[in-house]
């Protein structure tokens, strides 16, 4: 099979994030670190991973570098928007999320990270208060000048390429609303309306970044990129679009150890998952507006993997809830417990408990770093519109009305690698079971 | 693909087991509630599972009797062996695994499974003393008379089959022993030598199986089958062999959360499992000499999963431990707490706890009937030696010197489903990544 | 020291239990059982514990009823009130708390206990809809016709005394409304109003318990008896009162634990419970009105024995939040999850996690006993009013304005051992650390 | 009441560590920096905690140092034994228990701590290698040495008094020989015919400190102080002698959370307690004959608390088991789990699991700083012998052939409590119930 023919990588890549707080700042100091050789990019499988190619006699295993045209570490220029002023090692510093000595050999480097003023709206996010923020006649007026923005940056920095990718806040729950979300005419004409209630600060951002040729990524579980407008506008600036909402933590396991049960043919009766967590992150979901968005995101994850039209004798009417607590005590170390109610032979009752102590921006910064290169790489590869192979990495992934999402770690594997091999002129030759 | 010519499933198939205790009654109550529509063989593969076959366009999903022909639970017949003479119903109700309700409508049936005379050495299991037990001269005279119990219960019963599985205590560790175990005839000889140390009444089991042309399963973690001797058995008599070690508790969840940490590409620093378990198996567990056998089993499990050679960064030298502990309070329920020290991003340190309160018979019976009624289809298939797809249901995956075992959860259900495929006519179409 | 003159308890103590749910048909159950020797009431202060009187050289070791006149098992007669019609034994086999075999030798007892018709408004519980209600003018005829229960039960069952305790759901919080609440009379004049807002029918209960001379103990967090004219009726009828909301599971863990970090001055820096249960208790606290009741009585726990003014070193500003959730598929059997991060030397932290698979009835109905038998002779004894020595038994303990509660599990047990002695005619001997 | 006339804390007190390791190094540092005001010695009771003095309308709280003379943190002079030559700050940071922002501030003082060299017995600590170590003809020359270690100390540091503190690994363990251990002379005997066998050489550190008049406290598990000729030793030379083992952690956990189900009269039927840590203490505990050393205090614990000659319904016959794991991921961090099996009402079973993710120098140093000062304390008011008052500080309390040592935290606290007052002139006023 030919190689499909995705530009190379060549130049610089400008990555723009949104947000500039621990989870940025984390993968930030990891990639400049890392191009030191100073720490290792641990999670990120543009690094690690190997996959195969070729089947029986001819399989090989190959990085994906060496599979595909990878923008190198080297070749990223970071830039931001927040809505405080800290640049990225004052921030890096504040989170506490690493230690001062895997920060301070890149210091000079993070300083000059300084975030632009953020598009924002107080009442997306009721508990951040900050004030480093532009100041926008209406939400058209908030779009121009991120694009300015981005020009700028893209100029500035002798960029060949950016992609933007969301790290902030979860804004508060906007549900689909089909006259403003509908179209992308209909979009742009309620921006320049000025329609708050409709459109976050969120869609200002992918609108802006689609429209200056960049691919977008929601790592939030904010709607931004999940309305017919913003697929129209992906494919009419032929970009990639990708979300939502990293997978980290507590969904994570959750993808993977479902897969488990389904596989043995245990049955389900109920999955109860807690939270707690005393970031920035659980301080903005504390409001009940907020967690609503991310509720919506985490439920999903069952409903794919162990589903009762296939199996009605194991999972019919499982009982699954899913907590987020605020807890301040533990900063941005984020701790998972899962309480698992299985039966097996017979219908007899186990239980399986889970309790993960994670740190949020330690597992999302790989995740970052990947989706960042992935989505550069569609883009260079002609793939627009919504990227389902990047579900992997991702809570709830992207879908169209009509799409079952995959949720199934080892399934989201399966695309992941089969989109790879395509990209890199190999046949597509796992089917997802 | 043209579909490979078993016999099918015809008449009655004869199920021998060694050992009548929890495990077994269990196993045995629950297919004749479920004969009966009375209860739920929940765990069970070949009454559960679905495959796809085709691929593309072409796929469907089965069930594995769809695709090949599988013994009926309507045409099993069981029999036993034990060292203590309870029949099946006064096991059933002595092992307090089950509620009595979800006896007593079996009880007529369970009551007429006597268990046999068992071929038993006091050395192989100290803490055992039942004598419901075999005089024999010498462990050929042990085999001869194990042969006539097989072909006496195939007469009497009118049966078609038969398969023998192991489903009693663990031996004391045997390490094979070239001079005995390193062919046939040494074996042979062996036996007829009366070689105590050398020779485990398990294999005479095995032996006296194979003889009379009947699948052997070794649910314990008994090195029985690991022998060249046994493997020329197999060979010669054209029958299938599976091992060993039943995958319940603890070791399932390990080769099914390795894979989540593998595919993730996070590191590993370690992992300590801990066991408390009550029952017969815990009692044997707890003489140092048959611990070690168990151990053993248990510890080649993530080895291959996570592979230092192929990911240096992330598992060179993490630190495996597994105990088992003896705890009598809580009988059968047995109870798994496993902590996995992970890095991530940087090589930040995470942690996760898993605490299993997993019921030992409940999760070992669907493997009973699932690896009965797949030998049985092997054997008719003609696909004879060690069953390597019968992995996916065991600790320790039997495998010749040079292979190297896979314990990879979801890598060994593409194996076990590659082989349906196979055996139905289909194309083995999963390539194990 | 004279012994005080409690009355004897002789002939019949009736006991009238609100609600005939999982948790008093479980307490009926056992007292049964062990009349005939066929349970022990294990976690009974009254049945086994032993308490020393007098000290040094003089010091014994007694059993309550060797140091007072308790009520016997064999003297107790039951009766109960519920909104669904179930007899006791009905009640035992649906909420599936007891074995049959645990309840079928007191079978034909328990069908007599037929509960009379409940006084209930369903707007204090909305998820209940029972139909085995009382058809009541206004709420001073529901209290008429709860005293006339009252008398017709003592004299049918030729009962010497009387004692009523609430074992029912958990009513929407009431806060205490001073123009109603603040004194007897106006009370009273509010009930013959039919004030629905401000009068819980489980005031009416009370009132009705209190003028009919039975002690009321509140066993659910309901403010019912926490209010001035509840206090100025017990004074006037010289009858006890207890409250509030039975210590069971997690905050009997935290009453008791909480004490080990204080005793061994650690410091404190969060506290998380969470509580996963599904009988119908956590369908009722499901409701956010009712569970704000239970909440207030759930979070003062930890304020009395970890106390900022004391130690501001180690205990200002900790972190304490107490989640319930409803959660079907255990039942009555609840679990507790409790993450408590402490600090040592040098401030360095550390956690601790408990998990707690327990059962709400097998935990509440031990404390109902020895709140029936221990509010009976306070009765006689002459003790009215709030009886803080029950303390030990209840989660969020009764006391006057000025008072601030004792939740240390050990302190409490030092007023209750005091109370004893001292109605025993021995010194109260111990003082409160 | 008079007060006892201790004589008041003047001068400088020289304490001498035997090992300087994690722990010693956390106490040596925690106390430095607690001296400049830059951290707080949490966990201390001679720090923090307040005692009732007097009863009824006299009572009042006082800290120790105001009801009785302690030194200050100010007179204490730091000294050292240890295997391996590295000074207090080296130490420190090797061990990483501590941030070096947490150590830096008082690296000059302890770099001037310079361990001297170790009486040693590699047959006693196999898996220590250390060379800094004396050369000794018998173990009298060893004592003579350690002997002339103290003295030369005291006189170079102007001290005025002297605490010896065993705070090194476990040696092997050494039971009761009566022939050596039995009296005071036999033991001096058998050190001059180098009896290496019977006389470990932490028996020659207790020895010189009695000799010296220094108290000497047992902080591992070690027999040393557990024999009659030194309980002689200590009544000859008028010193006090406290041990074993510094109850940190696990035990900590056990003997306060077994009085709150013995407390509540709930049953016990199984108790398994599993540890992994990682530091030096748990690769010489990785040793069997180590190890025994610390199960045989490890087991004690709940035998005097939870007995079942007093509760026979309740306590008879729980299976009790404790595990300790070397498991070197987590270093000095390590980790407790234990699962409790209970029952309640009619008998029926609940579980509590507990996991303890704690500290282990954390957990200690303040039990040092609180024994070495209470010791000294106990020196001046004339207390010699065996001080059971500190049983408070110690997994397993040392007690004479006929006492009952005392393991419920809450009455070891009593005894704590009764000594401080006494010693201050107070009344002893509680009993331990």
């Amino acid at each position: 099979m030919e190689k499909i023919n995705e530009e190379k990588a060549e130049g610089k890549l400008g990555v723009l994030c949104v947000g500039l707080g621990a989870v940025t700042s984390t993968f930030m100091t990891g990639v400049l670190m890392a191009r030191k050789g100073l720490a290792k990019p641990v999670g990120s499988m543009t690094q690690y991973d190997k996959i195969r190619v070729g089947k029986g006699a001819d399989k090989q295993y190959k990085h994906y570098g060496e599979i595909v045209s990878l923008a190198k570490l080297d070749d990223i220029v970071f830039g931001a928007w927040d809505v405080y002023p800290a640049n990225a090692y004052e921030s890096a510093i504040n989170c506490e999320v690493l230690k001062e000595k895997d920060i301070e050999p890149v210091k000079d480097e993070l300083e000059k990270i300084v975030p632009m003023k953020a598009a924002f709206d107080h009442n997306y996010a009721k508990r951040l208060d900050g004030d480093n923020v532009k100041k926008c006649k209406d939400r058209w007026d908030m779009t121009e000048q991120l694009r300015e923005d981005i020009r700028k940056f893209k100029a500035e920095n002798n960029c060949n390429r950016i992609v933007v990718i969301w790290a902030a806040s979860t804004e508060i729950y906007v549900p689909v609303y089909e006259p403003v979300h509908g179209s992308l005419a209909a979009l742009e004409q309620a921006m320049k309306n000025d329609d708050k209630e409709h459109i976050a600060p969120s869609m200002c951002y992918a609108y802006a970044a689609l429209a200056e040729g960049a691919p977008f990524i929601m790592g939030a579980p904010n709607t931004t990129v999940d309305i017919p407008a913003m697929w129209e506008m992906a494919e009419k600036t032929k970009m990639p679009i990708a979300g939502k909402d990293f997978k980290t933590g507590q969904t994570l396991v959750k993808s993977g150890f479902a897969p488990i049960i389904g596989t043995r043919c245990l049955g389900l009766s109920g999955w109860f998952s807690t939270n707690i967590l005393g970031n920035r992150d659980g301080l903005v979901l504390d409001e009940p507006a907020n967690f609503r968005t991310k509720e919506v995101s985490k439920l999903s994850t069952l409903e794919s993997i162990l589903v009762p039209e296939e199996q009605p004798d194991l999972y019919t009417d499982y009982y699954h809830k899913v907590r987020i607590n605020y807890y301040p005590p533990r900063n941005d170390n984020k701790e998972g417990w899962d309480n698992i109610d299985i039966f097996g032979w017979m219908g007899y009752p186990m239980q399986i408990k889970i309790n993960f102590l994670c740190r949020d921006s330690i597992l999302a910064a790989p995740l970052l770093l990947d989706l960042v290169l992935l989505s550069d790489l569609a883009a260079r590869a002609g793939r627009y519109g919504i990227q389902r192979f990047l579900s992997f990495f991702l809570k709830s992934p992207m879908h169209t009305e009509n799409e079952i999402p995959v949720n199934h770690l080892f399934q989201q594997y399966v695309m992941l690698k089969n989109a790879i091999r395509e990209m890199g002129g190999y046949e597509a030759d796992e089917e997802i079971d």
